[in-house]
Parts: structure tokens; sequence; C-alpha cells
């Protein structure tokens, strides 16, 4: 029976979620929509096996400094068996593709890995249980597997996936990975059918990721080795090389490796109720309007939230505001967008305290 | 050479103005509109005298509990000589309009009082002047005088004054004094010309309001001598006796004395620019959009103010938004006046730290 590895991206730092997603405290450590924190639901819905795998303790790669916060995690979840990959610097996600791969290809040659994001939301876990079973036989035939989502309206904020070719069970082999659309081309998308969104979640064998990232990203790869070779394992947790870590070009597995190898597929469109959580406006959608110690009169089609001061809200429409500690934010939802250049602004004087 | 003793009533709290305006540190404490304090532009406004009077030094009838906040302002406009005259507790305008008239009577029998809130904002400091001006003989012939203001707008939030006879320069007999109209009706004031807003501002002689008390409103009277002759002046401050004043009934100096007696008289209509700061929409009416560590972007007819937190606004319109250290508000302009759910909502809480 095969094994899946879940491999667990928990590093980025959120910025489009300020004022509650800080540097210090990045997004996917936060309850958003639910009232667990979103790497703990990733831990949850990929917890249980299903027929044909069997599911290993989840491998977490998060950025160094964020090592109490997934302990915090992984106690509340009791987990057993865990490990902890430590990046000291970020470098994307082809070095963690990689990385993970060497990690799991040194203890199980065979070993699958399910490579996703700690930072997404999936109402529907069935679908997304499902969807795994469609790629395993996938993966094990040597496919590096993405899982397309299927629009439900004419997005510009993502990448999307052409699938052509029937490869099995709601599974395809891959045309084009696309950038993202301006408008008219999403809504030609949309109307085609054969365009899924590129949501970032993975399968595929730990060889075979390594012999494409060999071929096709060799620099990556020798430096991701090097670095790896490196890196001592003490306990469940293993810090990568500060030095030749840093030293890894950063790129993303979509360029590095999935927009160049003939063994691309995708399985899906997948309709599992995703949402990456990418704004504002997103959380707005899917949580309660008030979270916290929040009062609102009138108000329609907003999210109020607090986790600081009382928040009183009277007579706003589609408008969000989040109060913590030290900064407020009310934005229009429809301009959630803009939020980067609170920060950026923020970078710009150097008030680290508030990023 | 008519000597005026201004007396500026800074009791009340404010709660319209909840967040900024707190029990322990009501609006007239506050910069609102301008860098200085209500209280302290109160004082500036009164300051000079003119030709026909002088100004003697203020006396500043306050809450017990804010001397400190009184004198940090005295100190700030290099006030000399001022009185303070503490309330152990709130009985509304008339019991302030009569002790203050006893304390003046004592000292000057023929003193002139001008008794003026603290927390109004005038922009045209010269029309005051002129009103003063036109004031002054009217209250000497023995009226108790009140300073009508020129309506711009059918205002409902304010009671009127519908002057009849002439009675000098800017000056006219009262034929009433009218309660707070519906929309209807201020329209038709409006066109009218004859009404004018009844901005809570007084002139007369101590002797005249004393003796016009003793008349209209004996109860109240008689309370308030007791509690005056059982208090005592230490150095520049008058502490009112605490059980005595407590017995006062509370009553207004309009329902007491100004619809009763005979001898009202109504300068104006004036038009200084005059704002009773009574709601965030006032002030929103009147302030920069930003007061400060704020960042607004896309805002329009908004105001965003914080004494506390940092404040990022994106994309809101007709918004007032007010952080202070403990409690956030987001209003909608023209629901400002709802801001009094929050307050009653938070003491029905017994939330006092809030308040």
């Amino acid at each position: 029976m095969a094994r899946l590895y879940p491999v667990i991206m928990s590093g980025g730092s959120g910025t489009r979620l300020w004022p509650l997603s800080k540097k210090s405290h990045p997004k996917q450590y936060h309850p958003l929509v639910t009232d667990q924190s979103m790497l703990a639901e990733t831990i949850e819905r990929i917890r249980q096996g299903a027929a044909g795998y069997d599911i290993a303790p989840p491998i977490i790669i998060c950025g160094a400094t964020h090592r109490p916060q997934v302990e915090h995690v992984l106690t509340q979840c009791d987990v057993q068996h865990a490990t902890l990959i430590l990046e000291p610097v970020g470098r994307n996600t082809a070095p963690v593709a990689i990385t993970a791969s060497l990690f799991v290809a040194d203890q199980d040659p065979e070993g699958i890995i399910l490579l996703l994001p700690a930072d997404h939301h999936v109402t529907d876990r069935r679908a997304f249980q499902q969807a795994i079973q469609n790629a395993l036989p996938i993966a094990e035939k040597g496919f590096l597997t993405t899982f397309g989502i299927r629009p439900d309206r004419p997005e510009t904020g993502y990448g999307y996936i052409k699938a052509s070719q029937p490869l099995g069970t709601g599974a395809y082999h891959v045309e084009a990975f696309v950038e993202k659309p301006d408008l008219e081309t999403a809504k030609k998308y949309l109307v085609e059918g054969s365009y899924s969104w590129n949501a970032g979640i993975f399968m595929f064998q730990a060889a075979t990721l390594l012999e494409e990232a060999q071929t096709h990203a060799k620099d990556i790869y020798n430096a991701s080795l090097t670095a790896f070779r490196a890196s001592e394992k003490k306990d469940y947790v293993l810090p990568l090389d500060t030095e030749l870590f840093s030293k890894i070009p950063s790129d993303s597995i979509d360029y590095a490796l999935m927009e160049r190898t003939e063994k691309a597929a995708m399985v899906g469109p997948v309709d599992m109720g995703w949402n990456d959580i990418g704004s504002w406006q997103a959380v707005r959608d899917l949580s309660p309007e008030t979270v916290g110690d929040v009062m609102a009169i009138d108000c329609k089609n907003s999210h109020i939230r607090s986790d600081g001061p009382f928040v009183a809200a009277i007579g706003v429409e589609d408008v969000v505001i989040v109060a913590t500690k030290d900064s407020v934010l009310v934005v229009k939802a429809d301009q959630a967008q803009e939020v980067k250049k609170i920060v950026e602004h923020l970078q710009k004087k150097a008030r680290e305290d508030k990023l």
C-alpha cells in the first residue's frame, strides 16, 4: 500500500491580511474563518488516510522563528511523530519541494509526497479526499500532479492550468500553465471549461521530483542537496543549514519544475470549496459578521474583528474592520488588495513594530 | 465701565463623542477641531475685553473629578486669577447659573455674567465679540439675554428662540422658546426667518438672575443658596458642599428661568460659525481628514482619528473612525447619533472601563 507523506508549507508572512497577520505571527497561525488556525485546519484535513493509501505523520516546513507557533498547533491537534524542517530564510517553493523530497526519499524511496500550503481553507473535505485518491495512481505512475480547482468566477488573482487529454479518473495531462489573466481572459477561461485554478497543491513521488529537478532545475537541486546534506536532524527537528540554504536560488515549483517537465498532470477540476484566504474580502465572505469584543449596529456585508480593543461599528456596508492591540484596519471589502500599500508604507517608514 | 464675569460651564460628559470623550476625560478637555482643547478655545474666545466693558478672569464650573484637567488647561492658556467652582454631582444648568450669580453678586453687586458652555466651537470670534457688545446694554437694562444663532439648515437637534420686537442693536424681545422641532417644522422655521437656534449662551446681571430665580424657581434658588453658603472657598477653588448641592433639584436654565421670566431677550441672530460639536458628524465637518497616527487611502468625506493605535483606512466614504487605546468606533457619519446606543450597551454591561 502506498504511503503518503504530507508536507505542509508553512512559510510566508501573509501581508495581505495585515494587521492580524504579521511577520512574527503570520496568517496560517491564526483562526481566520473557523475557530482553528489555518495550520490546524490543514493538519486535520490530511489526517485520515483512506482506501489504497495510508498517511504518514506530517512534515511541516516553516520559518525557523515560527517553530514555537508550529509546536503549539501540533500540541493542540495532538499530532504524534511530526517532523519540523526549519528554513533559515524563505527561498520560495522549489527548494522546499526538493528538500522535502530528499528528506522523504532518504527514508522511503517509494514515498509519495502531498505538498500543500498551510494557509488554505477547504469546505468539503470529502472532495479533497477524493482528489487525493484520484491523484495517487497518477503520482505512482511518475507524474508531477497538481490539484486544479474548478473556477466559479473569472478570478484574475490566480494562475490557471489548461487540461488536455484524460489520464485516469478525474485526472488529465496538462497542456499549459497560464499566468494570472486579465478579466477579459479570465471570463473566457470560465466559459471555455478546460481551465482550472492552480491551487499550489501537489502530489508526486519524491524520486520523480528529484529526477525532474536534476533535469530542469539543476542549480536549485544541487544547492538544495548541499544544504540538506550539511543539515542535521535532532530529535524531530531538521534545521536547515543557514549559510548553505541561503545560497539556494529562490524560485517557485511552478516556474522551476511544473512548467518545464513533460510529466505534469492535473487532478480535478476539484470542487472542494477551496479558498486561499488571499484577502480580507475572502475572510469576510467566509466568516461571521463579528469576531471578538465587537458590537455591530445596522452593518451589512461587513466583517468586524478584534483581538484587542472593544470595537463598535454603526451603519457601515461592505467594510472589513480589523483591530489588534497596536493597529486598526478599516477597508472597503472590494479594495482589500490595497492593504499591501499600507504594508509598503510601514516598511518604508521602518515601522517594524507594526509589521 | 461694566465688568463682565465669564462663567464657563465645563460639566457634562459628552457621551455622543465616545470613545474619545469619556467620563474621566469628557470632550471639552480634548482638542477636537483645532489643536486646542474645547475649554482652551472657550477661554481664548472670551479673553480680551472690548470697547465698553472689561473682562474678569474666568470662573469655571466643573465636575470635582475634573479639577486636574481644568488646571492643566489654565496653565496651558496662562490664565491668572481664575476661579474654580467644583460640582460634586451634575444638577444641570439652573443651579449652575444661580450658584455663579451668588458668587459674583457677593463680590460685585453690579457684575454681569456671560454664561457659556465649555464645549462649543466658534469660527468667527469677531462676530462673537460683537454679540457680546450687543448683549451688554440689554443685560444692564435687566434682561436675561440669550444668544440666538442664525440657522443655516433645518436642524432638528436644537431648541429654537422666536424673536419678537427689537430691543436695541441686534437684540430682540423673546416671543417664545420652542422645543426641538420635527424636520417639517424646522424647515418652516428656516424660511420664516424669526427663529434662531438656542445656543445655551447667556448674559445677565447676577442680581437680575437671582431675583428672577426667587420668583420663578424658588426651590432651586433656596437649595442653591443653602449649598453655596455652606461651601468655603480655599485659595481659588470653591468646592460646593456635597450633601447640600446634591439636594438641589436638577433643571436647566431654559426650563427653570428663561421660559418663565418676562425679562427674556435675545441677541442675534448671530453668524459666528457656531457649532456645539454634538456628534462625530459635526467633528468630521470641521476637521481635517486625519488626526494622529493615521494613514488614509482613497477615502472621501471621512474623518479618521487616533490617539492610540496606528489606523489605516482604505476606500471608505462618509465614515468616521475614532481609535483610542482601548476602544474603536467606526460609524457612518449620518448615523453618528447612534453612538448613544453603544454607550447604553456599555452601561448595561457594566463595562465602566470603556465609558
